[in-house]
């Protein structure tokens, strides 16, 4: 099976930049192409199975409206508004009605495939409010897209993302008091997908449930940044070539917490995750850096000649695709190229930040994902070394992170008018 | 961090060789030291939290009891007992009375850690009745030890297995008429750990569930052995050095079922895992074999000197550590060594099975499992080729596969006198 990367994407001249990085990337660490990104069920693609149809909406609204938290005491997915959307579907009838109620549990038979063998996938999104106090959503289109992918690896359903989106729209409406107007604050959003099978064969779900629960949030440094300590963690891996890693799958996450507990006890904030692998170059054993606790990581170098490039890891199937990671770079693109900078997706080495950072080349490091969009990065512990990531003592975010804040915050919250923010 | 197994196994001769055998693979195909076998939350040993107390077991019987289903009608993990068993955790008080209550729908908030995180691990044990009427466990501390390490890799919480096995045979007992007496016949028994902390933020849980649910089976092979076709797969990895892939949790089973499907598509019964490494015997890139489907493999392999071999994978953090392996493993030490055999636990590849095959000293190959116990392995679908597995076109079943048969069913239903049969 041939990888996707060589034959479906747009042939457009971003795309075969990635491209030509991917192929890159495939030689240096693995001698095999995986298909992973394109594993599906082979029934996947029914469209009969996957449509949704939003006319059908049922809602339900609560009788018992819950007290709108004060700002200050919002805690990430905490206390959640007071509707949730439903949709059933079965391998006989597709998606079911959808459905807007009030939150409250779900009633499963113990049996349930989700709670035995991991069928769960699901997304992270926000909604934001701008100045007019209209409601805004970011690149839904591009969450769509990624669990569709995500559930389609284990074997749930797909479904129609447009009209997934046309359903958020009416439940953030129906939510809209819980959004704070404040800067920074928002709906956090979370659809999730399980498997409702009642039975222990290890086979595809014959029944699935889609729902989607939200969670007032306030910002992620309330008082500003406050620099971050990453352990690059040897004795543990997240993900790998043919593996789910590019997955936003329920499977990837709990593995990740003993580690991260672990990195705690010695003082870290997260865990950066490595892959090793043979640099085909070298020939060299190598620690291929590749996210960092749940986000995605650049890091700024100028090379020995000067030359300043902000450089992720690619998308070969060992990584989240990350849509803050994806508007960074598009952004980058945009802005920083003309500006002299180099931007990369291209496998980079532990031994490359520390050769880097000891010669004054780490310019900055900084996590990116939809909780704190961007996360500037102290340093990291390695082989019991701190590599210091280029932010002076008294600094805790430097410029070209502050500066992607200031952009992609500017277009979630409608500042700029860009085709990435939709109105609700 | 020093791999567990250079430090903390008995000293005992049988461990030893083991030990001797998993430097050599750690060398063979990796070139750093995992200690993911040993990776467990800070606090997972809190002897307080551990506890449970059997004496406060609370039982509420059905009052609408099932029928006993006709067994030509059993179908695995289908239809289930009259109760289960569950107890309730809590990071600060522990584990909670023990409950055996009717079987019912569990009431889930949709924030529920498990259905977002897969914070879940189960096991998977039967109990027999012999011919005395006597309703027996087979090994019931090893699942209890395996379950212990499950959970702890994800920092859900531990418990006392023996306290633990206690409820179990209460639960037994009380579901002793789902148990039929016919040989090959028994009670699949699913115990069950799922994080409920009801959250959104990626952390340890705060509260967790263990729930017993109980599906009485029929023999795998109703009308005699049928030897399966299995397809080595190249395209997905099951598990990774340092990944979770030793530990029965959900999120090793749900990525397995895509392969699955496209394997059907090809006539192939299930996947045979391997690992990509490098043989540094050699240099060569070699596919390593380590697990088929939800089963462990062994093959029978005779040396060109005319020397027989039961070989399979060592415990190197890529396979499952199943019971029916380790029994099968002490048996061949006591009964096949006797008879000439070698039996080794040693990384072991494609090539080798591959030229075996072709030079006629591929004797049987077959998996393990609490399901089938043993289960004939006809061919292999490697690289476009079929690999023989040693079985005539007339024979479904071979020689050892059999014995292994018989000597555990003989000590699962009582027939041999045996210490890992515990009577209920």
């Amino acid at each position: 099976m041939a990888s996707p990367f060589r034959t479906s994407l747009p042939r457009s001249t971003r795309q075969l930049t990635r491209q030509q990085c991917l192929r890159s990337t495939q030689c240096l660490y693995q001698r095999r192409t995986y298909a992973t990104p394109n594993l599906r069920a082979p029934d996947a693609s029914d469209p009969k199975l996957q449509s949704i149809d939003v006319s059908q909406l049922q809602i339900q609204k609560s009788t018992t409206p819950k007290d709108v938290m004060p700002h200050d005491q919002l805690v990430f997915g905490r206390t959640f508004t007071d509707h949730m959307l439903s949709i059933e579907w079965t391998a006989g009838d597709g998606w079911l009605a959808p459905r807007i109620t009030p939150y409250q549990n779900l009633s499963l038979d113990p049996a349930t495939c989700a709670l035995h063998y991991a069928f769960e996938a699901f997304e992270g999104m926000k909604a934001y409010k701008d100045r007019n106090g209209d409601v805004r959503l970011f690149r839904p289109d591009m969450n769509m897209k990624r669990l569709n992918k995500s559930v389609s690896r284990i074997a749930l359903p797909t479904f129609d993302g447009d009209a997934f989106i046309d359903l958020l729209k009416r439940f953030c409406k129906i939510e809209e008091r819980f959004i704070p107007s404040a800067r920074g604050y928002s709906l956090y959003i979370r659809p999730n997908m399980i498997g409702t099978q009642r039975t222990l064969g290890v086979g595809p779900p014959g029944s699935a449930l889609l729902y989607v629960i939200a969670s007032p949030v306030g910002p992620y440094y309330p008082t500003g940044f406050k620099a971050i300590s990453l352990e690059a963690t040897t004795y543990a891996i997240r993900a790998w070539p043919g593996g789910v890693g590019a997955s936003k799958l329920g499977a990837n996450y709990a593995p990740c917490i003993v580690p991260q507990m672990q990195a705690a006890t010695r003082g870290f904030h997260q865990n950066l995750w490595l892959f090793p692998g043979v640099d085909e170059r070298t020939g060299q054993q190598e620690d291929f850096v590749t996210e960092v606790g749940t986000m995605n990581l650049f890091a700024c170098i100028r090379s020995p000649q000067g030359k300043p490039e902000l450089v992720t890891a690619p998308l070969d199937g060992t990584i989240l695709e990350g849509v803050v990671r994806d508007s960074i770079l598009a952004l980058a693109r945009e802005r920083l190229v003309p500006e002299g900078w180099t931007v990369s997706e291209r496998p980079f080495t532990m031994r490359e930040l520390t050769e880097a950072s000891s010669e004054g080349r780490l310019m900055e490091v900084f996590g990116s994902g939809t909780a704190a969009v961007v996360s500037p990065v102290r340093n990291i512990g390695y082989q019991g070394k701190i590599i210091e990531c280029g932010l002076p003592p008294d600094k805790e975010v430097g410029e070209v992170t502050l500066r992607m804040l200031d952009w992609i915050t500017g277009i979630q919250y409608g500042d700029e008018t860009h085709e990435w923010s939709v109105k609700v």
